[in-house]
């Protein structure tokens, strides 16, 4: 990862402006669709099992989002992924909650066994939950260093061919083989509900304009993070960091991406 | 439209706060909330068929948006015109990604055939698309011109009975005979999601007070026009853009209905 | 209540970031979340059948709001509410639009029958309905005043051994027997869709870390009323001031408690 991909990347994103197909939670849909469109990309938000396939047919990735989900929303996320596997289009998967109930880790594996993402982001607690099923974890939140699911994410990754995305405060971008670790980000980002659900839409964005998921992701994770390092610079609490940071995606030039990367 | 007419109507609307009735998406819920409370008006979300034509008979207006339409929800669409027309109070309609897939533009068509709305809003190529099933648009947005959509515009007007709305950069405002156009707003305001469902939603706070259809839809995109300027002035991006646009309708002024409108 | 104890309460709020479960309504998702992380509890929103009672499993209280109810809705709160009353731990419970159409006020009543919440809030003419179904509200918006509601949010506590708040200008706490008002607030609160949620959400948190109920919600509604005043001094309109309460909550210290609280 270079500063110089990163902001091709972006350029491309804006020029291209891809349609992100999302089917995720209510919490973060208006949120999701604002740094979408901030960071140049076309959001879309639709569920309905009678119109995801055809959604999809005109989508350039799924966005996948388990936070608030219930049953006819699994099946239209089940038709979403398979009709966007047999387009060919980058399917991002966030299991938001995994390892809180049963019900959230069995929804996972059930989609995830059906068809295979092209990237899973997710907390520590969350990608260790996908793997190990004893993992407990606490409501959506996670405390536990990236660091400590690497092994986890390694296994994700060669169990779906898929990249894994672990989030943290210093985010793990893996293959199962590399490994890229994005440094940037700011402490008080977890005080926003949803700003994994961001990150997970922005890789969506990215995924959708760079095949290579790898790259996708590592600039999707660093573009997170150096715009909630600018934006928490004239933040007052963890409201205001969330309008300055879908600024900030509005506004991000190649210098600030020089100046910020770590 | 007069400034005069502008103004006074946004003063009945403080005066007499009427409830406005949303059946809407997810997308846009706590916005179109705040907004319709912050023009002065008072706004109520309820979709559960049980209720739907029991909120409709407290309701001054009826504003119904499918942008993240399923099954029960569009029964819930159904019932509720259904009773406002009943009623005779507005029925203000946002046809959200219409032409992007089938299953959006045959509901809108299902829905207004069964009930005819007062006004219908959409995008240039959500308009075309209600007329034209051929239309192919692209998730829900639009980057077509509303004067693209003047035909189509004519031809739901008559189809139904109705005004229609076309937004875009200069906003179409007609009933079929006599053309309205609205030349307020800013280059930033497609960068905010769901400020068109905003602009519905206020459509529906202009329509309880104001029986004049064409009047109340044009002083409506009159309205989100010129906060859209005035807030676009201080606004650093689209989230901060969304902030101030809100408290620009709280704060709204004859004096700056005078110096802004075009 | 003292100021100590309010800042008492929050400082172990803040160490201990209990679990909030919420089965809440779509408009206020984001916000409740964010007000509940940015005070210090640990928000998380799950509403499948399937999955409540787990959450409810490791949640250390629980906020059930009505605002956009419809029929699965109803039944995972009914499953939650059961399973809380199991577990132990507090039901808040918020009656949004009670009195406005009979399922709503039906809904409660039937919900509360079957589980007494902790703490019942509500705005004057909501609580109101819950005893004298006979009331008719006027949407979720309430002007009448909270002593209005003096008997009635009597007759609720004794009907259901709970604590009742009556959210107004001045707010009535009480638990049949003992009555606290709390005198905080700002006139520009109203403007802000459902802050009477997130006053809900609070008690919610602070119920969670301090198991007497009258001083719980008395101090959640301080907070709420004192963070409302801060915000409002630096806020041009409703949108601003959502974000500054939000940054408040996460600032708030025990001075500005004490020069704050009347």
């Amino acid at each position: 990862m270079t500063r110089k991909t990163i902001w091709s990347d972006l350029q491309k994103l804006r020029e291209t402006a891809p349609l992100v197909h999302n089917i995720t939670n209510f919490v973060v849909m208006n949120t999701t669709a604002n740094a979408l469109l901030a960071i140049g990309a076309s959001p879309v938000m639709a569920h309905a099992p009678e119109e995801v396939e055809a959604m999809v047919g005109i989508a350039s990735s799924l966005v996948i989002n388990i936070g608030t989900l219930s049953r006819d929303w699994i099946q239209a996320m089940e038709l979403a992924m398979r009709a966007a596997a047999k387009k060919g289009i980058p399917i991002i998967f966030d299991p938001v909650g995994a390892g809180a109930t049963a019900y959230r880790t069995e929804t996972c594996l059930n989609l995830l066994r059906k068809t295979a993402p092209s990237v899973i982001r997710g907390n520590a607690s969350e990608i260790m939950a996908l793997v190990d099923s004893r993992i407990q974890t606490r409501g959506v939140d996670s405390s536990a260093a990236a660091s400590t699911a690497e092994s986890a994410a390694e296994a994700l990754c060669h169990a779906y061919g898929c990249v894994v995305v672990v989030s943290g405060e210093t985010d793990l971008v893996t293959d199962g083989a590399e490994k890229k670790y994005v440094r940037n980000g700011h402490a008080m980002m977890p005080k926003v509900t949803g700003l994994g659900c961001t990150a997970t839409a922005l890789v969506g964005a990215f995924a959708a304009i760079n095949r290579d998921m790898l790259a996708a992701a590592t600039h999707a994770m660093a573009v997170m993070g150096i715009c909630g390092e600018i934006a928490a610079e004239t933040s007052a609490g963890p409201a205001s960091l969330q309008v300055n940071l879908i600024d900030c995606f509005f506004n991000l030039n190649g210098e600030q991406i020089s100046r910020y990367l770590r």
